[in-house]
């Protein structure tokens, strides 16, 4: 690798080599988020489309397509279906979240108001279903239905988890194997599926999807604390929301009478006051539990390179492993 | 005809022909809301769907298929995916219209949350695609994701349109076009398709279903004014809303200086005093708004019975036919 490669972050280069292909995606967006009734749905998907997102979701479905050596035109389907999906459930979740900040914007509930949010998020699920008709495969369409009941179930868990203190380990990993992993690991599958993929090869995409897909949730997560060192802007977020996510689960398994009735106080009842934040960091760190939050997405991130032994070397493939890297790159 | 059949109404007749579908229906509804990991699900779709709705949607799904022969068993998965998708917009309707009444219950929203509303939505909208995809059919998918689009794009439509006098007649056709009649005419619709009927019987049944569904809207709105009569309970919700309905834009299409200058008062801009809605019927009334809405709905119900002439012969067909009498026999 010469030195102007490594010098680019790991999604850059993927962008990069996949150009061709995202800019047919990016039209494909455009063309397809218009409505000729309805101008109020393109300003909301422009709104938060055209923010500036990564692409990483798409990427992903153009990236497994390339490496399994696909000529036909579906894989930009695919792709633009995977984008509106989530894209849905960014508006649904900043309605669920009452969120006024996204990518460093208003949100669209602001912006406009939440009716427009669920609504304009109802007409991309159902456009994605169209794009998707259109490739003829009936087992993408099971994929991506199935992912995307996951993912509503996975934002339903999280939400009658939300305040409760024995939420366990095993429903935070349901939780975030709904709410992000589903779409990863759709995504990378159907690259492979339109593909005409070995099941072998399939199969090694989807479980690398799903492990970047737990990596990066958990890196959210814990970077919503801070991270494992300084205390960077804008975080507690999760601890405001009361949300049970994997540090706090962690911190809770740990502790002590005293520590369970400030856990008690803050969460369950949500009686939060200055300074309580701090309070549960230090209790967070004496515990290890972000230290232990931090190992844990080593871990996926580790598996999901794993997983990429199964499938064809290729640029792509190795670019793949880097994504994975990359993920964790922010808390390693 | 004897003299008990002619007693009960068209939609119990039509229920009791097709009852060990409906059955099979409601077996499948209630298998399929079911969700391993999240209770709430259930718990909310049950409010909902068991509050004793006419099931008319599905049952149009089942009527159809039964007309054009069907021996398969696919008509259960299709009208189960229909009732799931009017479930899924009704809940997120509620979230929308900030509703506390439905069927005569407390919304969904109300007893439990806006969040729960969206996103128990969201899964029975996955729900219905991924039961669609047991069907292997792509044209009924492609039908049924289409009309799930339109769904929204009315829906979108309708709120832009709101509290805008220069709406007009056609705009509202093609809100209630969205918000109504697209999923009563995929509704049967999809049931020719999945029998393999003719072209010319599909569309029939499709021109039905449209025909019928607008009718249905009308009527809707018409009673929201109280009909033509004397004034019921409960009406008003649209005045309220400030929601551009036919009678309205009928009235204001009429309305003189001083006319405008109230609906601009109450409507555009929502200042809104007692005494209104009495004083919005009487310029209504005086501009023959609410007879010509009433008898626009009875020449669409009329429009929907002379479609089935292109419908083979069918105890079932002249159940259809007496369906659209009964959906405006509230207004005629």
């Amino acid at each position: 690798m010469s030195l102007d490669v490594t010098a680019t972050k790991p999604h850059e280069r993927l962008a990069e080599a996949l150009a061709p292909e995202m800019e047919a995606v990016n039209l494909m967006i455009r063309d397809r988020m218009s409505s000729e009734h309805a101008p109020r749905i393109p300003e909301v998907t422009a709104h938060l489309i055209e923010a500036g997102g990564k692409r990483l979701r798409p990427m992903l479905t153009l990236a497994a397509a390339k490496l399994c050596g696909y000529e036909g035109p579906y894989h930009i389907h695919l792709a633009t279906t995977v984008e509106f999906i989530h894209t849905a459930t960014l508006l649904h979740d900043d309605v669920v979240d009452e969120s006024d900040q996204r990518r460093g914007r208003p949100t669209a509930n602001l912006l406009w108001d939440n009716q427009s949010s669920v609504l304009v998020g109802d007409y991309l699920f159902s456009r994605s279903f169209q794009i998707m008709v259109e490739t003829g495969s009936i087992r993408v369409l099971g994929i991506l239905a199935d992912a995307s009941a996951t993912i509503a179930e996975g934002e339903v868990l999280q939400l009658t988890a939300a305040r409760d203190l024995t939420t366990t380990e095993d429903t935070y990993l349901k939780v975030i194997r709904g709410k992000t992993a589903a779409l990863f690991s759709a995504a990378t599958q159907v690259g492979a599926v339109i593909s005409g993929a070995d099941e072998s090869v399939e199969k090694a995409l989807y479980d690398y999807g799903d492990a970047l897909g737990i990596a990066f949730q958990m890196v959210d997560d814990l970077l919503d604390y801070g991270g494992t060192e300084a205390i960077g802007k804008n975080i507690g977020d999760d601890f405001r929301e009361r949300k049970l996510s994997l540090p706090l689960i962690k911190a809770v398994a740990k502790s002590d009478a005293d520590e369970m009735a400030f856990w008690t106080r803050t969460i369950a009842k949500g009686k939060q006051v200055e300074g309580d934040l701090e309070a549960a960091l230090d209790i967070m760190r004496k515990h290890g539990a972000l230290d232990d939050t931090r190992d844990e997405a080593l871990q996926w991130a580790a598996k999901a390179k794993a997983c990429l032994a199964e499938v064809p070397a290729h640029d792509i493939r190795d670019m793949l492993s880097d994504i994975a890297d990359y993920v964790v790159a922010r808390i390693s």
